[in-house]
């Protein structure tokens, strides 16, 4: 699954007057993983000033201004939301609902949907601000035409990115009058975002309020809001996971020791998943449950619906010695933390600024309450040598521990990975026999339906319990929109003298994939040979890169793009991600991209996307996505006595042979194509049988190589 | 020339203990460019914290330990400088003594060897400290047994990196009483690296010392200190700049005028140098003279010694509107700045901590004098929008601009390089001639005696001035010291069973060459050219790429190593450094490294060393170096409507074919090869004849290809 992300903000600039606005950009939060691990980017505006226009919308003023109607407001959402505004616990001038949870997660429940249903824009990222009498979404170049589409009149579409479109927070300062109070849902942001804002709007004496009691837009929601997710939660059994949570919570207690620390607050979802050996059912695409977890040196405190807690799930609490309490308890555990004088490990790019705050809160009581004799300010340190006074609480301020050590996979973990890759790629092989077919017999599929299509095939594998994310069906231009989501009423047919892009994936009990392929049903043209080819040549240097020890992804980018700038082409998103074990399609911290900011090694056990592409506006868009595991490598030579790595593929799925220039190849690039589809055809067709084995036949003979 | 760094300090810790201490490191300030132009390492300790060892002097402590005499303290030359500690208007505790000069000069005049005279230590990197009782000399682990030998027994040799040898700052914390005086000149330290000892010592209350009036080692040095360097300065034609000193000032001070200063100090060298179309010979190898120069919006100061400057020289500065000063009036004019209200522009990681110091004083001055009337502190801002008031004195802390302007050559200066490059070779072609014939011959020569031999044959060149650093001239495992210098009292051999690496340049009238090649003369193992074959690889696929505008020139190191890589083989260097047009050989601020953190893009008409290479400890080096001129490229698209670059060589000299192992040669880099050495006699042999030329021919015929 592409990253979807965005050039580097000095790069979009310069391209923002000649590029498409639908191909243009997603922003990924694990690009930024290691500076925080997912934020909104509307409070991240030095990571996040980008540009994007398009030709017939280049604007700097604000969507309201060229409509014909003005802003009635007589939205009864917008009306309802505006009279709770004076309500004496909250006495708010602006109300700021992001499109986040809790957890920062990349998809989520549709309860929490707060910023779709104020609104009415469904897009997947968005923030809206209700003032008084005005409010205002922010969405990015993805999402212009569709956010014109679906905003009534009493909102103002802000073009994030176009020239003269203020940030959030710089219309914060614009609209209101000094001295406002701008109110949050303090769950909604992490600590850090909700500080950078804070500052941002303190420059006009604006205080940043968090409303800790309820969200406002849950409020006038009422009975229509969806209910919370509550499927019951399961156990990921220790053959998948590999290793029990006793050993796992062992070695994140010794973490914390080495931190100078007594416990720790988790909130990301996949992170307690991995940790605790769960899988829930709350998100769609991402087996997690909604939870926070509590680890400290002598136990741990799962935070959870009960009625998620089936009897299973219980017994396998109780033998790690978790206890189990309320979701919503969280608040008032932290500041039992703090009352207890926990040094409180909190990673404040991941942990909402409702607990980190309530935490501060709390040590700032526990101190006073000391009658000054300890106190020392709300003391916070970097964990490494000071050490705090027993039984005095302390923030311990750092990248939550568990994003590493979930990301290096174990061998049990691999071995579910490489096994229901093989299930996928039966899948696949079944999906393309057949949509060739349908194609050869003249019968007409949308990119809805074949998405569908595939979904079915994948559905009878073994373990298979849903997409990994969004199917990307793209046909022809579409394939060209990164992010593109083909919708039933509006999506186009798979054209059979176009090039198709599908990028798919799939959650099984054992594993989860991501793999695009391209593939032309009719005669592809010499332009679209060479794009892919050069992809192509990507793709095989990335896969057979080997580098020292200690080399975080972003040295390999490079790699992946050389083919292509060798003509003047380029793709604008990074080239790989990682990627859970059964868990997050799209996780950290590591990371291949043109990005520099990602410092994370690469290690052994890692999984990474390799998924360079090619994509002509209005057009065509090229991928080759596998997934790959960084490996040792049996280097003749170790210089410098360090371990060199390398890659194993995971995904076997053909590479259409149709779309390649075999000319530009070079005898090793030839070589690297022959030997992938004989694994393929080795590893994949004991799955399969009738004509999809005869699908794979087909599409794994050898090419002849150049003679030598 | 090779860069001479070091691996980064993550990686080196790790190789420590397996690596041969003289193939290690050396500093070159250019790597670390975009944070800070140049920097004494003992005062970076975050940068340079690196840890070296050989197996046999492994050393938590320092050498004086282990020695059988005890220190005497009988050095006459630290007696007299302890003497000077307590005139009163000195009187202090301890006295650093750097290796460097008032400019942060990577070649320095003799006179300025401050460091070398008091400690007797030769080496061209280290930091003498004397104290009351002690006397302590730091040094990287190139120059540990040099400096063993060198350093008599009052001295206690610091062997920085080593495991438990403390840095500079840390020995003076430990040793001295609290509250302890600590003197430098405060010319010999760029403004960053004083304020960072400061504060390291103020840990143990020790107050950092400015001693203005005088350098105490130059005190005791007397009459035998070698004079200043008094040779007439002179005018570096048009012919050759391109672009009058009108015109470089001018854009200078549109560079002010953006950053809202009306004053700039510039103390590199180099950049005065080539801002003003001088040059001159203070400096071995660096065509520089030492001054300092002041622009204003509506003048210049040149801040030189009167008796360097010719009437030619006094002609050509009067035309542009400078004025000459003594060098040494250079503080007090810094003062009248700060009196007559400028807003300073100051790059505290190049200018020194004299000039900044005197700024600050003079501003407090100014402030106080109005009697607080316009008292705003001693004020410093980014350069962005803020504007000082009218008349009150403000520092500007930027880098200085003449840097890139400097790094981005114009045509004329690209002509230059490419004439003086192809003289050079036509020396280099005589001079593998010459010694091929001596080998052939049964004729023995030495190290030094070959590199003697090269300095006549360049000499003979039109417009030959100088070498462009000292020769590294490397038979056999000398090759495999990154810095070695042979000395003719000890060098070896050319051993014609060896391979040699041959690492030379020169500065011409014109422009500056740098250039190794690694040969053999009798018959290569497999093994040495396998790796020739890879460094070889490397090297063609950094010269062949091509990247899109806004690309550092890190992106592209990993290009140089990846065949290596392959093979677990790696090299503990960049792979690029700048070089200057009749200037530095070693020029910031772009570099192809594979430290991460230069972020300055590539730019047409910038000029890079392409130097990829590979070292067998006590065995063999190899390193292939050429120099490229950053080049717009004709790609046949320009995705996102951007430029692409390229590279374009300017060094034609014979690459040995005996090395390389063609087997492992794609056809491309084959076809690289041949159509290397094709140019390389169409260009070079015009400028040769009788045996040189038939030496030319023989070594530029094509390679078998491969049949395609």
């Amino acid at each position: 699954m592409n990253m979807r992300s965005l050039a580097s903000p000095a790069t979009v600039t310069k391209l923002s007057l000649s590029i498409h606005p639908s191909s243009f950009l997603t922003i990924n939060p694990f690009f930024f993983f290691y500076k925080f691990k997912s934020s909104h980017h509307n409070h991240k505006p030095h990571f996040f000033s980008i540009r994007t226009c398009t030709s017939s919308s280049i604007s700097a003023k604000p969507s309201s201004n060229f409509r014909k109607n003005p802003p009635t407001n007589s939205d009864p959402k917008l009306t309802s939301l505006r009279r709770l505004f004076s309500k004496p616990d909250v006495s708010i001038d602006a109300y700021i609902i992001p499109s986040q949870d809790a957890h920062q997660s990349e998809f989520i429940a549709e309860c929490y949907g707060r910023r779709e249903y104020i609104s009415g824009f469904t897009g997947s990222a968005g923030t809206a601000i209700v003032t008084n009498d005005k409010a205002a979404l922010w969405t990015d170049g993805r999402y212009f035409l569709q956010a014109e589409k679906q905003l009534n009149s009493s909102w103002i579409l802000m073009r994030a990115g176009n020239p003269g479109v203020p940030t959030t927070s710089e219309w914060l300062n614009q609209v209101l009058a000094p001295g406002a109070r701008v109110g949050i849902d303090p769950f909604l942001f992490t600590s850090d975002a909700a500080e950078e804002l804070k500052q941002v709007i303190s420059k006009k004496n604006h205080e940043l309020v968090y409303l800790y009691n309820s969200n406002l837009v849950d409020e006038i929601w009422k009975e229509v809001r969806p209910e919370p997710p509550n499927k019951p939660v399961r156990v990921h059994d220790l053959k998948y996971a590999g290793l029990d949570v006793a050993s796992k919570l062992s070695s994140l207690r010794s973490e914390l020791v080495k931190a100078g620390s007594s416990a720790i607050i988790i909130s990301a979802l996949d992170e307690i998943a991995w940790l605790l050996n769960l899988r829930g059912s709350d998100i769609p695409h991402s087996p997690v449950v909604y939870a926070y977890l509590i680890v400290e040196i002598d136990g741990a405190t799962l935070f959870i619906d009960d009625s998620k807690v089936t009897e299973e799930v219980d017994g396998h609490l109780k033998k790690a010695n978790i206890e189990i309490k309320p979701y919503n308890s969280i608040i008032s555990e932290t500041e039992n933390l703090a009352a207890r004088g926990a040094a409180l490990w909190l990673d404040t790019s991941s942990v909402n600024a409702a607990i980190v705050n309530a935490y501060n809160a709390a040590c700032d009581k526990y101190y006073q309450n000391y009658e000054n004799k300890h106190k020392t300010g709300n003391k916070v340190f970097d964990g490494s040598n000071e050490k705090s006074d027993v039984g005095a609480p302390i923030a311990v301020h750092k990248l939550s521990p568990v994003s590493l050590a979930k990301a290096i996979k174990n061998e049990t973990e691999l071995k579910g990975m490489q096994n229901c890759h093989l299930r996928d790629a039966a899948a696949l092989a079944q999906f393309w026999d057949w949509l060739e077919t349908e194609i050869t017999n003249n019968r007409v599929s949308t990119e809805v339906e074949v998405s569908d299509k595939l979904l079915e095939f994948r559905s009878k594998q073994d373990g298979f319990l849903d997409t990994s994310f969004d199917t990307i069906s793209g046909s022809g231009p579409n394939g060209a929109i990164i992010h593109y989501k083909p919708e039933p009423e509006s999506c186009s047919i798979v054209d059979p003298n176009k090039l198709f892009l599908l990028d798919s994936g799939a959650q099984y009990v054992d594993g989860t994939t991501d793999i695009t392929r391209t593939v032309h049903f009719g005669k592809p043209t010499a332009r679209e040979k060479e794009c892919f080819t050069r992809v192509l040549q990507g793709h095989i240097a990335l896969d057979q890169a080997v580098f020292p020890e200690d080399t975080p992804g972003f040295v390999l980018d490079a790699f992946a793009r050389s083919f292509l700038w060798k003509v003047g082409l380029d793709y604008r998103h990074g080239t790989g991600h990682g990627v859970g074990a059964a868990l997050n399609v799209h996780e950290g911290p590591q990371s291949i991209s043109y990005r520099y900011g990602n410092f994370t090694p690469l290690v052994n056990g890692m999984i990474v996307s390799n998924e360079p592409g090619y994509y002509e506006d209005h057009a065509f868009g090229i991928r080759i996505e596998n997934l790959l595991c960084v490996r040792n490598a049996e280097t003749p030579n170790r210089f410098g006595g360090i371990q060199y790595l390398g890659f194993e593929k995971l995904t076997y799925v053909p590479i259409q042979i149709k779309l390649v220039d075999i000319s530009l190849l070079s005898a090793t690039e030839i070589d690297w194509l022959n030997d992938y589809h004989s694994v393929v055809w080795e590893k994949v067709s004991p799955l399969l049988d009738g004509s999809a084995r005869q699908w794979l036949w087909n599409n794994t003979r050898p090419i002849i190589t150049k003679s030598v």
